[in-house]
């Protein structure tokens, strides 16, 4: 277990030599620690995204992410996994909207198409389902840029497990 | 630009607060930042998942995340994105490995195939080149548990760019 | 070299002892070969499909094949090898026609998933291109049944060669 | 219904037309419907390819098809539709061999990476189960030209339904 006060010295000893990039990190990943603690995200993963959700009238789903350098590779794009995060976390809360209290969707398999760089502030990703049936349900959804650019595609199929609460 | 002091009194709040879980959650991540500060890692995504790599003499690469809370989905399983996340790390670390100096690798797509249940203290996961030309690499990754099951196979393709310094 | 006498021998002894099954599937192949051969089709494949296809105004390209035996499972279902074929080959020529004169496009890599059982007498394929650059192209599938539903959906990426005449 | 003697005209009538590769893709599919009538494939699409199955002591299955005009593209390489139907068929016919008599084993996705153009004599397609479980089997494939070169990498899920016979 986790020891406060030992944990907020190392949080100190860290600060000091810590350069301004990281100490700005280290503030997006405290602030999606403080949106899961308030109950905006059901795992630490989404809270970590920053993920904000937005159900649509037309029954798709969509999530923003705030793009920082905590989610960037190397080349300053980013990181292919978080766009694949960022998709199986879209896909994941629609197919479980989609499915029965007593059951839970996961993930069967996920493709996910990098189409161009992912820059700029925002990430939006809008997810639908395309079919479904009592045991399996396929989704697609697209990923883009603030400006509009899409940047990332994917396809994922959903199997239907009965939830062990 | 993040200022220190903020920063530091707003973890100290967020402390007092705090489930046991969370400041866990926080010291996994402290870590990897840590890892990150000392040169460990290429990214912030590959030290937020605290990946340590190991190069195998047949030519494949391997890299080894631990499990905790932070990286967990609702359903106490590993989520399917830091799974994405791991193969792409792995995937992208070989494939540019494998690139000439003045070339860098880029995810072109992904798949992710989910067996079982991520579990355990650790995930392994093994790449290897398949194919590669001079513009394009196509890897596989298979990600294991400590037990040896094999809880998830990936293929993915690299697109060579130059890379601009 | 095929001998013509031989060969029409050959189709006279197996017309006497086949099935009515086998003369029906024998017929839609030779309907095929005689499209091929009136220049419908860019390759045996397409005339084996007997592929119609026809541009859209938005861009999009669609193809129509007819169901018969000789493209079913024995679970007298479209044998998903065929509706992947249909997919290729609508990529393909959409593809093809998206890039210049001296250029080819060239599959790298589709992935298609099953959605429903395919059945009735004919699928229709309507493919688009979602995103393009100077060496790759990234396109969507959709295959519906007459009755308007979604049997399957693929995604592929092409891509672009020097065309080697 | 197919009346024969119509069939039997119609094919003289084209033999006298029909260029040499025309008459030799002709006997091709011809072969393939000899074999299929000698019980020798589950489907016409297998007879079709001309595929020949064997059975590897490790519990893998592969694959031997021979290439001809009839099945490659206008690059005369072998079409993409048709590697993507070698697939299915191999991991298809594996994955219903793996499961229980009573049940039958349906394509749910498959995802083909072309890795270089099939050319020569033959393909070979040897295709492994990975993973399964009572309701899905995850299957991977390789194809290789005779000079074992692969051409072609892919996975694939099946579904496991119950038999309606």
């Amino acid at each position: 277990m986790t020891d406060t006060k030992t944990l907020s010295t190392d949080i100190q000893e860290f600060l000091q030599s810590a350069t301004a990039e990281e100490k700005e990190v280290l503030q997006q990943f405290l602030n999606g620690l403080k949106q899961k603690h308030a109950g905006d995200h059901p795992s630490y993963v989404s809270g970590w995204l920053q993920a904000e959700g937005k159900w649509n009238e037309d029954g798709s789903y969509q999530m923003r992410i705030p793009i920082h350098k905590g989610i960037q590779n190397p080349l300053e794009i980013v990181h292919g996994g978080v766009t694949a995060t960022l998709m199986d976390t879209c896909m994941g809360t629609l197919a479980n909207h989609s499915t029965p209290a007593e059951k839970a969707a996961v993930t069967l398999e996920i493709k996910v198409n990098y189409l161009k760089p992912g820059k700029g502030n925002y990430l939006y990703c809008r997810t639908e389902v395309i079919s479904q049936s009592s045991k399996t349900l396929f989704l697609t959804s697209t990923i883009k840029d603030e400006n509009d650019q899409t940047i990332a595609f994917g396809t994922g199929t959903f199997y239907v497990i009965d939830f062990l609460a």
